[in-house]
């Protein structure tokens, strides 16, 4: 069906997933290789305004992409097809998130050497992947619409956690019941320090604003 | 804000959850409490959804209902304002999940002695609370058409457990790009015995078929 690569990680032996994540972002800033984790709900579009992302900056970086499921290969396949850029699938033995040697054992399956950027699409879940730090220097969660503005209420640690929150189908938001004002001041609540920024993956809203975030953090994330 | 009962719940120290899960479904056919777990992504809709559904047959069953959150008291409140039945809310300590022993604790806590049909609203997640069988006669999931028709790919676990897929949301079935038949064709693949019902939580449509399929499988489950 397609010659995507697929991987299949196991829990890993580690004690401290801190210290081996730690260890893990030293490794990839020797290296030169930014690494950002993107985190959701299932369905909530990290596929989708990956693809748009990638294109909007596949000609400033040399990008990667791992997508991480517990089953199936579409994401990656759709990644591969829509972008160009090098792909792989991360297969996670039913468990529920990536912890950071899950992450390491998928930058030696894709091969880091020639990429700068590099993204790990986390399992689509709002609880599990909030409590292991992957190693990635970003932290991103999409949320999207339909799926309420009080979600910052209920699943704390993954808006506590993230660096930047992502307002994803902000298109449908007539539609919808979603106060925008009200889930923004809720994220500041959890997080005074996140960035927030409204998209739509599907009419291209919004991912000029991400772009530019993009830059500006991997410029200084160099500099540092 | 409220005097909506709230109970903290931590990991069971059962080794077998299996064993406790069935040992808690005897117990409760044997005082005549049918059990029903409800799970989804969050944002799904099912809060919404178990709104409409009480609304329908609380002149038929004398029901409880038991909202499971890592944090917040939003669902249990507006679960006992908008249908009037008992509600109590279940904080999971960080957990991705309820288990047997967890729901036990609930059980107790809600007092299930003057109810015949409790509602338990599992943490929102497609991932870990199907892999823990909480001890309910009834399992049903939750996918809403903004999430997309993939889901039954990308997360097969919850799809093989689950008696009763309630696809939500259909009425924005126009915006988004979903396919029924696939979606169908590929729970089927998953699970050739689940039934499947769109309804649209928002619209009341779809209601009163799903308000069938309970009154059909409580007689059943008498029968047995």
């Amino acid at each position: 069906m397609s010659d995507i690569k697929t991987i299949t990680v196991n829990r890993s032996a580690y004690a401290d997933n801190d210290l081996e994540a730690d260890a893990l972002r030293e490794y990839l800033k020797e290296r030169g290789t930014f690494l950002v984790n993107l985190m959701s709900s299932p369905g909530a579009g990290k596929t989708t305004t990956l693809t748009a992302l990638i294109n909007s900056l596949k000609d400033i970086y040399r990008i990667g992409v791992m997508e991480a499921d517990i089953d199936s290969d579409v994401d990656a396949i759709s990644i591969a097809k829509n972008t160009g850029v090098k792909s792989i699938q991360i297969h996670t033995s039913g468990m529920c998130h990536l912890d950071a040697g899950m992450t390491k054992s998928g930058l030696d399956g894709i091969d880091i050497s020639d990429l700068n950027l590099v993204f790990l699409e986390n399992v689509g879940n709002l609880v599990c992947p909030a409590e292991f730090d992957t190693g990635a220097s970003l932290d991103i969660m999409i949320l999207s619409v339909p799926e309420g503005d009080d979600k910052p209420l209920k699943y704390p640690l993954i808006f506590q956690k993230c660096d930047l929150v992502i307002i994803n189908k902000i298109d449908t938001i007539g539609y919808f019941n979603f106060d925008f004002k009200k889930c923004e001041e809720t994220i500041k609540m959890r997080n005074k320090n996140a960035t927030i920024i409204p998209i739509s993956a599907k009419t291209g809203q919004g991912i000029d604003q991400v772009k530019q975030y993009f830059i500006k953090t991997i410029t200084n994330w160099k500099e540092k």
